[in-house]
């Protein structure tokens, strides 16, 4: 097994960078916030896929974090992580304190626009932006040849393509499709919050998203009927409060009347004060024209 | 003398940067806006210095100017600089479209904040996100090891210094000594806009600020009163309409009040519809402390 550095300073992690690339190895990064589950490790197989050495990065962000949000109390266990990430097979632990990336006379944000103003993004001002800033300096820092990220948080790597892509990152972003329970719910770190009532009840996510694929796959095709039958089942729930319920256009998101092109069903919802999320990419159908 | 190439496509840019790259060559970047004068030859003569191959550069970037400035009318002479650009021994010439830089669905900028407020961000909202933001692009395509930047826009090179600083951006961000005119006045793409009359006047730019350091120089510590003093000169010019007549911390660009630190004079003054800046770093007090 390879030995695994752990590194706080974010200068050492980019000299530790600069050799790799003056030897010709690819760094594959995975950005994360810890508190590690079997989701992060599937995004950390992928990274071993496509780099020769791989950085997973771990930093609760304080930047997309509203101020009634749960940053304080954002689940921890970074002796844990490092085990898991050892067994792994991970070349680099880093893990940079809050105030090496946002010393004192920070000034600089990338500020995403309109990818950012629904779904999460409204109930969350400001999160994106926190999510844009941190992905670029993580980027950055480990000189990054590619960047994985799970689909569960559609948005965010939609927020992040769309980031690389505007600005001519030098580095490839590649999405991983969402890991989940065995009775289908998405995998989050959030989980744990959950009382087991509530842990019960949380089903309702994924299976409301697949009844309206299949739905989709039947034929339906009012994309505003599709979203009502979504949110009435997910307000059906008990313990459950709707953030949001909604079918959009996988890459501009923009809301979407008709399923005549690559769509999202995308859900957001809180049980006590704990939000989850979760999404479904919905099947095009076939055109006879 | 080198063979020079001119880059539009940004990827043919990045792919030629990556090659540079893997043979260990270090590319300098100059970023530039075209109509190309001895100021600008400085810079490319500092950026053969510090790379080993070297990028100009020619972008009117439409996000950095306001809706009532001078994006249409900006001087422009490609074949000219390009000329001069050969004949200087530059390796790359790029000049993407702007529609390649800003596709439909663009929607990532990068925003300084406190220090885009004041001096010419009080007049031109929305001016440095526009710079930083292609700064950043420009970094990224040509894979820069280092940036060169002219020291007459005083508050562009601190944004862009600060930028790169907080986004742990691989770019190493140089300052160069502005050039200027037998007569003391900052060379400028924009003084071709003078009429004769308003050029001579212009002479008071870099005067007032001569004058200024020279009274600190002397002892002057008040730096309300030597800013009242600047203005006065100014306004006392003919034709001229003060924008912004300043004394800042060198860093942060916060008014100061008394000259105990690294501080700047920043002028800004109107010809007619032309605008021009100019600057002085004063001298710090010896402390006998």
């Amino acid at each position: 097994m390879r030995e695994t550095l752990t590194l706080k300073d974010p200068e050492t992690m980019a000299a530790w960078a600069e050799e790799q690339r003056r030897r010709g190895q690819r760094v594959a990064l995975v950005p994360t916030m810890g508190y590690l589950h079997a989701g992060h490790l599937a995004l950390v197989r992928r990274a071993q896929d496509e780099g020769d050495r791989v950085v997973v990065s771990i930093f609760v962000n304080p930047t997309q974090f509203g101020p009634n949000e749960d940053l304080a109390r954002y689940p921890r266990d970074f002796d844990g992580d490092v085990t898991k990430l050892r067994e792994a097979g991970v070349d680099v632990v880093f893990a940079p304190e809050a105030h090496a990336f946002y010393p004192q006379g920070f000034d600089s944000y990338v500020v995403p626009e309109r990818l950012a103003t629904g779904l999460c993004g409204a109930s969350r001002p400001g999160h994106f932006r926190g999510v844009a800033t941190v992905v670029l300096m993580l980027c950055h820092v480990t000189r990054a040849d590619v960047a994985i990220f799970g689909e569960k948080d559609f948005q965010q790597l939609a927020v992040v393509r769309r980031m690389a892509q505007d600005l001519w990152l030098p580095t490839r972003i590649v999405g991983v499709p969402t890991v989940r329970e065995p009775d289908g719910l998405a995998m989050s770190s959030r989980n744990v919050y959950l009382t087991p009532a509530a842990r019960l009840q949380a089903r309702a996510l994924n299976q409301s998203l697949s009844d309206i694929a299949q739905q989709v796959q039947n034929g339906a095709r009012d994309a505003r009927q599709l979203e009502n039958t979504l949110r009435q089942r997910l307000e059906a729930t008990p313990g459950a409060r709707v953030d949001y319920a909604s079918i959009v256009d996988a890459q501009s998101l923009e809301p979407v009347a008709e399923l005549n092109r690559e769509a999202v069903a995308a859900v957001a919802v809180f049980f006590g004060s704990t939000r989850l999320i979760d999404n479904r990419r919905l099947p095009i159908p076939m055109t006879l024209s």
